[in-house]
């Protein structure tokens, strides 16, 4: 419960249109995209800019309540559920492309901006920006930023990361940091840009960015290679980089995602194969070209069924369009999907396909598997019924084995999803207690009264259960 | 002073042939290649693996001794030298590449490891590592990832942080951490391999590190476009990124660099234009072809005298090589040559080189220019003398205005050279006073006891001179 005395005080800083404290108004940012987590907040406030947002986490850094910074909530580790309850701060209003600098190949947004209006506009100017979580309809530039998202295209083009030049921030305690700046290099002082990507709103409140832009590729070329061997699929995504070529897109789909897909998207994805890689070259025409002649080579060699070239541009756009609805589609399958994002290095695909099949069976659970395969970024989704409580133990327990099997093979147990809520009791597992130690003494010093997101990627314990056998 | 009983406990652990404390031995290692810094520590000590670094770390860290991590110290901004004594950790005995991994296209080395001979190796695998700061043929690796080296690639490519997937690390208490994997996404937790990255010895020991590689590009062709309008030339930058060409290298040399390099390397460079642009692309031929010819239009269309394209890779790897000999070139001419890197968005390429040209003559000061153009970072170099105190007055009232300037067009005090002791007085300027106590507050809760590289980034004494006109 938000006092009377600081409600009326953050009314009068964003207008009590913008400040909803109604149980409906509550409920609807009780949770996010990530199932299994639902915490009421106390107030939804929407700022609708920089002043405001600095009055109001100074009242709030004053009082001790927390702040839980929210774009359009889709992220999938629970970053954004309001567990401590405090405030929702929600940047609907904070949506505006600044500026886009075609000298400096920069676009300039507040938070709130959708990613892919983002990405549309700089494409109308001959640009591209490559970071394409499959969220991008919806999630925000903000959450991206706040979450590092990765997508589609990161084995050639890296990850949210790799595009932010510069922040605007307000920290805990309600002053202003500007970071970087529309340069290519710079090295003044620690790098607190890429300190607060991926910080999931724990460190500091974005208030506004400039991401890189390149230059838009020439052209792009789709295609499709289909196994009935998941090991041979999973042995061409290393064999494909070992020949040193490195396409846009190198995905993953096993026949359970495939089939769940098809039934959802129709566009004629081959359901009877035990795995697809979806491949896709961009470029200049005849690199393109050739490198799809290559990959395409390379898939026959370990033993695929079939390679089939998208046949036109609009073919291609629907097959990616198709992957990028594969949560969606698993969803529908069951009442509770849970879909994780175990990482590991590309020559461990194999073993790890392998592996997450084998704790699947082993725990009796339904968990398909597609994602990233080029970047070693895997998504098992376990397809679940939240009623059922023996069904669910056993699907926390198979999980923690895959987050272990993963880290065994170098890997680790979030590539793009962030850690959250959800993957925090795990955190440990991969950054052993020594590194847990070092983010907390960076966290305490930042925001020393723990009001920015608060429960957020410190576990109050360390799941022990696998890792002590 | 070291006393009696740790300088015993130091050299057991590393052997007494790896403890020096004679006058001669701490004289090499009291400066770097930084001129105006010069300061004795009170021993070198050179652990030859890890869990010596550990050791060491954790006597000085109870007995509050300084120590300055130092590879071949040819850093710029004094950042090796040991201004407040201690011990000069020396990485010569840690200096193995430990792994060329072709399937994950990683390399695994220790930070000794000298730049250019891990290129080499890595080269001949047919694997490419992008950074290539000036100083490869002497730098170590250690030294490129606490700097943040860039190099001429960094326009394409990036610079060092771009490249640096994981880190072992010995921090202030002794204690290791493991940062990152061979992962092209991660998101489990604060990135702390980019904290890292950059910070200058101040907030770990680095031990080990795992790099990106990438395919060695098919081809590359180098060309020189000659200006009498250094103006135009610095157009000609804005032009070809505008026009949605990124090469992979694209340098800026003015006359009397120009002149001092080409009475160095004797390779016929033009003397007598007032600025050359040193243009190289990289990639599939038919791409580096039309590339090429698009930017000698681009050259010519903005007022070049001549576009010369290199005769053979022989030639072209001549002229590169020339442009990494600036430095020496220019150190020749005169007793002092202070090198700085202010840097600026490369729209304000032309403006900082007038601004530069325009100080330079306000002081009566001798300052050359060139610099890898395409990210906007410059190298404004002065030719002194040390023992004239009154131009070595002028010198910093000069650079202080550079800094103001580049600030002013949305620059930085050092684009790739880094803060160390030299800039630490002006990077509150890029910073503001928020962004130095959030810095600030990191060091104290890494390294609360300040033992690691004291005195470097963080200023005694922000300057005030110029920005408070």
């Amino acid at each position: 419960m938000i006092q009377a005395d600081i409600k009326e005080k953050l009314q009068q800083i964003v207008g009590p249109e913008n400040y909803d404290d109604s149980k409906a108004g509550r409920l609807v940012y009780s949770y996010d995209a990530s199932p299994q987590f639902q915490s009421m907040p106390d107030a939804v406030v929407a700022p609708r800019n920089k002043e405001e947002v600095q009055k109001i986490v100074k009242i709030c850094n004053k009082h001790r309540i927390p702040i839980v910074p929210r774009g359009s909530g889709s992220n999938l580790c629970a970053g954004t559920c309001p567990i401590e309850g405090g405030i929702v701060l929600l940047f609907k209003h904070m949506n505006k492309i600044l500026e886009i600098d075609e000298e400096n190949l920069t676009v300039t947004v507040q938070p709130g901006v959708i990613t892919l209006d983002m990405i549309k506009a700089v494409e109308e100017k001959g640009l591209f920006y490559p970071p394409d979580p499959s969220s991008m309809k919806i999630s925000t530039i903000g959450g991206n930023i706040n979450e590092n998202s990765g997508g589609l295209r990161g084995l050639k083009y890296g990850v949210t990361r790799d595009y932010v030049l510069a922040l605007e921030a307000v920290l805990a305690n309600g002053e202003i940091i500007r970071t970087g700046g529309k340069l290519a290099k710079d090295v003044a002082g620690y790098d607190l840009t890429r300190l607060l990507v991926g910080s999931e709103g724990t460190l500091a409140i974005l208030t506004e960015a400039t991401l890189k832009l390149v230059p838009m590729p020439e052209t792009k070329k789709t295609m499709l290679a289909l196994y009935q061997d998941i090991e041979a699929c999973a042995q061409t995504v290393s064999n494909i980089i070992a020949s040193r070529i490195i396409p846009a897109t190198l995905e993953f789909l096993d026949q359970p995602t495939l089939q769940a897909v098809e039934a959802f998207a129709h566009i004629g994805l081959p359901t009877n194969v035990k795995a697809v890689l979806l491949i896709e070259q961009d470029g200049p025409e005849e690199v393109v070209e050739r490198d799809i002649e290559k990959m395409a080579e390379i898939c026959r060699a370990e033993k695929a069924v079939d390679v089939q070239v998208a046949k036109s541009p609009e073919h291609a756009e629907a097959l990616m369009t198709a992957r990028r609805t594969a949560l969606s589609a698993l969803a529908r399958l069951k009442p509770t999907t849970i879909l994780e994002d175990a990482t590991v290095p590309r020559s461990e695909i194999a073993k790890m396909v392998v592996a997450i099949n084998g704790i699947a069976e082993k725990y009796g659970l339904n968990i398909g598997t597609f994602g990233h395969a080029g970047d070693g970024n895997l998504h098992p989704t376990c397809l679940a019924d939240i009623r059922d409580k023996d069904e669910m133990e056993r699907v926390e327990k198979a999980f923690a084995e895959i987050f272990q099997k993963a880290i065994e093979l170098g890997g680790t147990i979030t590539g793009e999803h962030g850690v959250g809520v959800a993957k925090a009791p795990y955190l440990e597992w991969k950054l052993g207690h020594t590194g847990i130690e070092v983010m907390k003494a960076i966290k305490n010093a930042l925001d020393p009264n723990h009001i920015l997101n608060p429960g957020k990627v410190f576990a109050k314990e360390t799941n022990r259960v696998v890792m002590m056998k």
